[in-house]
């Protein structure tokens, strides 16, 4: 399987090659920013994207032209950029993800289910700890942990908080509490924590290697191959639904 | 709803008729050894039985006779035993489960998920820490995630470890490791890794106070009182499968 | 050895009648508000109080006229009821502390070890975890551990985070983040961490049931009963200074 | 400072001239296996062995000769080769050291003083876990924690357990539990556990990258330059005694 990756010299581009290396792929077409995809795209089975995200529209739309599946990992798309994306899931599969580790992509389906599960009298709180270099908190995927536990508990966005400092008073049964540490060179640990009288359940994830995440693309773009036209997620090709 | 409690007098009696109190259920009558619990078997709407293993297969019978269903919390049935009361789950509905806790039953359903996502590559370890007057290992709640890991995984148990000493060469990829801490009055700490190169998954459950089994008990008569006569486990009373 | 406990009604003077039952110490003299424990004094051989800020001022003022020393785990006390309090540390010897478990204590002495030996480039973080009844946060064990951090560094208050959220930019080297969970029934958990590029120190402590409080309260007074006149707090207790 | 660094090709000697690489050390000479460090010696301010067990006496001969102190990272030394290096601490400094972590020597220096402090009826247990390619247990670092532990608490080597199975009866109080997990590419977490009626201490350390060991290295050959003769290991390095 003949593979086009765009945004080859970043360090996720970097990853995807020393993960592929060894194994059944083979990362043919190399571009970044200054080449130009579209010589390539004719011979390639399927394309990866890492690049900078006013690439993304332009590259897809080669896909589309071209039948070729896309799996995009480059972030920070404007509301357009992202319409203009999506239009091209009508000729193409795609493949979106916000973060392509299994663990986490597994930890997110779990705490679905858990909280599903679990009376609204377990409360839940979410911790999260990256290096000192991080500059926003929480991070993307402990946000995602939130969406999900906000959207089956119901929980508004009010309802939320990000420390506690003070007299607080009695924690109000709704409320989820979302704490980020910084310090280190920690890669990247989360936990989800249903407490509740008499007992906890807490479900971990810890990245430890970048590459975790390389391997999740590699992943994904054998998976998305021969898929129809459409909006894939990771928990697609992880089967999580 | 007016519940018989056969087996009042013990640790788990105690914690469910205090469970209970307050609850919308109603622990009507109390019998314990010596007590005849087939003058009260008419008036009560189920059977609820933490006694002792000779008692529970007469116990089942009289539920059978009167069409009461029957909640089992006493262990140790030898095999003669335990036939004897499953012939009864033709008659009446019976739930019999090993741990009662909402947090423990929710372990082992995450447990199977995750052994059935995650590849073969991810090692499974398996950690629990109880109280130092704990007289076994492993816990019986740690042998049955590690009866799930295996099913997934059709580790045979010549393939589990229950510590490691000496040279012991590299892990087997289809080793599950069970490691038992003693030590204090801890109540139940349990915890199944998923290690693979570059991430961990570590699902965990923290049990602080024997209530939660009384609760789970409770909430287990509840849902029983209209079922169908046949064996359920607490994953049905969960709505697990 | 006779004891006079003044505060015999409220949750702690019961969890150290029950800590004394069975023990070589006689908690022989009860009192609570109303009561006058001046009718007992002279019979005693040291005095515990977990009563009301208000009370202790007068109780300190018993004790010094009667050469008793004193156990205090009231808290709560002006600084003017401090001061008054103080003045009898030049009659009796006076055991004063925030915290009387042995393992709290403990971790406070290695937290400051441990900080006082790792190099700045260790990232200090906080973390607590209580039910979710309590009403102010951080909890006075973590306000005691984040004193004893920011003393060893020099940290000011200016530099300390209670959470975490947006865009907050790269850890500051002496910044320390305090976190405090809610949830459950969790009587009480403390981590203090240190995170360095590429390795992590981490001391915890995990309390389970409140009368580890009452046995620290028990081994205070046993231990002040022969010492000269003074102010010492539970470091003093366990020799650890 | 000009290092001699005998043992450069290996995976610790790569790591050492990684982490000298920007500091104010130089790492000038460097030899491996058919070099010979004989003719540098004289040229150079210290040197590092991180070579194979048999080199080892002979460079420490090097060194008392030409009045060089020496860091020994090497291990698997016979009883003999160790003898005959504990010579020449007669003439030199040595540094000897099972782990230069300055985190992994904290927590050793840390568990001494837990240990001493706390009465016997605080259990003790010992987990960690490593990587799926360790082919020994427990891990050297475990065994160094488990000595200190032995030795505080008087307890002889049939008193320590490495892992439960079966009916093994109620926790001895003077048991020791060493538990060694293995899976994915854990560099390396150790805990020392110390759990009480009604509560639990637990001392962490948690290895993510190789480097840390590196760097303690070149820590020690600073701090050994203008040592006197004699043998030293990392707990004076660091100042923990």
């Amino acid at each position: 399987m003949k593979i086009l990756l765009n945004g080859c010299k970043g360090r996720m581009g970097q990853a995807i090659i020393a993960a592929a290396s060894g194994s059944d792929l083979d990362i043919a077409f190399k571009t970044d920013m200054g080449d130009n995809p579209s010589q390539y795209i004719k011979d390639c089975d399927a394309v990866i994207d890492f690049s900078f995200r006013d690439a993304t529209p332009e590259l897809a739309k080669l896909c589309a032209q071209n039948k070729k599946p896309l799996v995009i990992g480059t972030t920070g798309h404007t509301e357009d950029q992202r319409k203009e994306i999506l239009k091209y899931t009508g000729d193409i599969a795609i493949v979106w993800a916000g973060n392509y580790s299994i663990g986490v992509n597994l930890l997110n389906y779990l705490t679905k289910i858990a909280a599903e599960i679990l009376p609204d009298s377990y409360d839940i709180e979410i911790v999260e700890m990256h290096h000192r270099f991080k500059k926003d908190a929480p991070s993307g995927t402990a946000e995602k942990l939130l969406k999900i536990a906000q959207s089956v508990r119901g929980t508004s966005d009010d309802e939320v908080v990000f420390g506690r400092k003070g007299l607080v008073g009695e924690r109000p049964q709704n409320e989820i509490g979302v704490h980020s540490l910084r310090g280190g060179s920690v890669v990247g640990d989360h936990t989800v924590i249903f407490a509740a009288d008499g007992e906890r359940v807490e479900l971990t994830h810890k990245a430890a290697d970048r590459k975790i995440f390389a391997e999740g693309v590699l992943k994904a773009v054998k998976w998305v191959k021969d898929k129809p036209a459409g909006l894939y997620g990771m928990e697609d090709v992880l089967g999580l639904k």
